[in-house]
């Protein structure tokens, strides 16, 4: 597993800072990003859109992309990670949309998170369905997923 | 000790949505108001604004008074809070810009944290000093602070 401190080393070693767009974690990833000392040479800013208002505003998510695909999606994921990129200094901008539960639908079940990163070499989206853990734990997974994203994309 | 879950249903009760615009804690109120399923009808949006920059581009500061009074400060805070209440749907928004630390200087000690908060009432702001307790435990007291400021406007 890759520690927020190892993301910012590498984030550092790159010479590029990180912002980013949460949905169902809250704030969680920059919570833990920022748990570290030091970390603001590395981590520039976050988006905490958990409205669908707040992701069209903040992010410039097209109101078009959610109403054909839904918050949960990949095409949104990657709108965030773009938006949040666009709208900062930073160079590499993660994002995660999803369903933490409880609940959850037939077609977006409890536990599916979408995830995004744009950097300068493109986006990047993908899709987990860690299961019905229940939302504290689905929330952790995908802050932890979330680093191991951002450490692949500047590792590469 | 006011939980999230409490700070939720007042503000329920008053019918109206929180924003957070945090630097210190870094998303960790956000994450916190968060961790209750059905938040989304209570919590609006959040500003991790970390940078001067972002504070300035995300929440309107004034570079003249980040100059002034440095980033750490009441009228700082209360400029973050008037700026998340602006932009967002929110009717109550709550800021926090503190040292976290480790370190500090003699103006600005460690553990020192400044707050604001801005509804239709106004913007009242306040500093504590919480001491060199440690990161962490600095910034878990902060939010736990924020919570209770919160709290304590919506049943104002």
């Amino acid at each position: 597993m890759t520690t927020a401190a190892e993301v910012l080393d590498i984030a550092r070693a790159r010479g590029v800072m990180i912002a980013t767009a949460e949905s169902c974690t809250g704030g969680l990833i920059a919570g833990r990003l920022t748990d570290t000392p030091g970390s603001s040479d590395a981590f520039e800013r976050g988006f905490v859109t958990y409205s669908n208002l707040a992701k069209i505003e903040m992010l410039g998510i097209r109101p078009e992309t959610l109403e054909a695909h839904g918050a949960v999606s990949e095409p949104i994921a990657a709108e965030m990670a773009a938006g949040a990129l666009a709208r900062s200094k930073a160079g590499i901008a993660v994002s995660v949309t999803g369903v933490a539960g409880p609940g959850g639908t037939e077609h977006k079940p409890e536990g599916r998170v979408c995830f995004g990163i744009a950097s300068a070499f493109g986006i990047h989206t993908e899709t987990v369905d860690f299961g019905a853990l229940g939302r504290a734990q689905v929330r952790a997974a995908t802050v932890d997923h979330a680093l191991e994203l951002l450490a692949e994309r500047l590792r590469a």
